[in-house]
């Protein structure tokens, strides 16, 4: 099988300029097939401040309502996303510009009000989901760049967390490829120390992972990247790295296994 | 030659909820291949002053700076036309949204300042286009669906007329098909007196065009959009009409002739 690289970025690389570059020089040297996979709360965030659209969250999950949407898909689908385009473009990489409901490749459910209601809030069901379209494209060296939209298959589009994409196009896409999924951060990996490089662990498995959960060394933004990466490698993906965006292309990371 | 339908809209039928669903309904049901090209300056102005940012205009042309652009790129490429795919899709139409970066379909050169510097505005050269991918998506059953951003190659984006951008790509398509271009409006096409439907031109030739112009009859953003179809013609278009949105399947319209 081919393979194939999965690459999500979020956080404080899409706000800095020289990181950005780097890493978008480095994602242009990856060989072969490959995805990019972007999130952008912060910019969302900053916009709905200036619109004077409140910013609600529920543990660390953000509730997406009516104008929260609108938002979302300005600068997921719109800012964040045609701007990676024109740049991927700009190194020479054909890169198009997707959401879950561009070519259907990601319908999802908008999730039922339960103790809280997360408005337009997409789950993906990777059964139901279109890969046809995407390894086209990625045949013909097409590199697809999808954001955080998805849509419910009936008009609404619906916000969907980027890391879950990114883990459910691995799913989808591991019949064909042998996918590689990394989930690219501003830290080098799980570290027991976060201020101290030597205590990354280079690999870690689904034992640790709940074991370093419940002592409370991991937590945060890491524990549903984890959870998405575990279920990756459960799904057929070949390997799950979570790594500085700065070492894209060298071996510093945590790699998880099963 | 198969025939192609590229259909480009704009102004008040975006801002009418039951106006747009008329005509997507009306668009799903044309046969065979098609394309949906669409503006949306009244959704760009009316962030742009949520915003605090100044519209600037020259002649009825928009004048683009960077955080215009932004404006521009959010709105246009992100809530319009990710909107548009999402209910194109929930009537069974598998749409795809489209800048002009995206597969480099739509390079363009940013406009040198002449008298006025029109600021991120792009350029077309029908001949740099590229249609490959377009065709293929066409074949395979996919609407691609055009908003008014194009790229310089180079990493920028760049905000182009959405009129020109319709007539850019029948241009492009009328070497593979019999390419049907259809601007549609909120008139019912070209009249001598637009209080008076029975004054509406069926056909319109160039010398008519210039001979109204010049009487002041034809005027304002009429005026950019008969350029584009006569030049479109011109460069082997099939044919050109120019209707009201709510008569996409009916013949009331001013079809341009040579």
């Amino acid at each position: 099988m081919n393979s194939l690289n999965i690459v999500k970025i979020g956080g404080s690389v899409l706000e800095e300029e020289s990181s950005l570059q780097q890493f978008l020089d480095d994602f242009g040297r990856i060989e072969g097939p490959k995805i990019l996979v972007h999130g952008g709360g912060t910019k969302a965030t900053a916009l709905s401040k200036e619109l004077g659209i409140p910013v609600r969250m529920h543990e660390g999950r953000r509730i997406t309502d009516a104008e929260s949407l609108d938002v979302a898909v300005m600068v997921y689908a719109g800012l964040i996303n045609k701007s990676l385009v024109a740049r991927l473009q700009g190194q020479n990489c054909n890169a198009v510009g997707l959401t879950g409901a561009d070519l259907n490749v990601i319908p999802a459910s908008k999730r039922k009000p339960d103790s809280i209601d997360f408005g337009f809030v997409g789950d993906i069901e990777t059964q139901e989901m279109n890969g046809y379209f995407i390894s086209r494209l990625l045949d013909e060296g097409v590199v697809p760049v999808f954001c955080a939209i998805t849509h419910d298959g009936d008009g609404q589009l619906l916000n969907t967390n980027a890391d879950t994409i990114a883990s459910s196009l691995c799913s989808l896409l591991s019949e064909n490829y042998e996918v590689r999924l990394t989930y690219c951060m501003d830290v080098e990996g799980v570290m027991l120390d976060k201020y101290q490089p030597d205590t990354l662990f280079e690999t870690l498995n689904s034992e640790q992972f709940h074991h370093y959960k419940q002592e409370g060394v991991i937590k945060d933004g890491m524990i549903p990247k984890l959870f998405n990466g575990f279920k990756a490698l459960e799904n057929g993906v070949h390997k799950v790295s979570i790594k500085h965006s700065k070492n894209l292309l060298n071996g510093t990371e945590t790699a998880l296994i099963s």
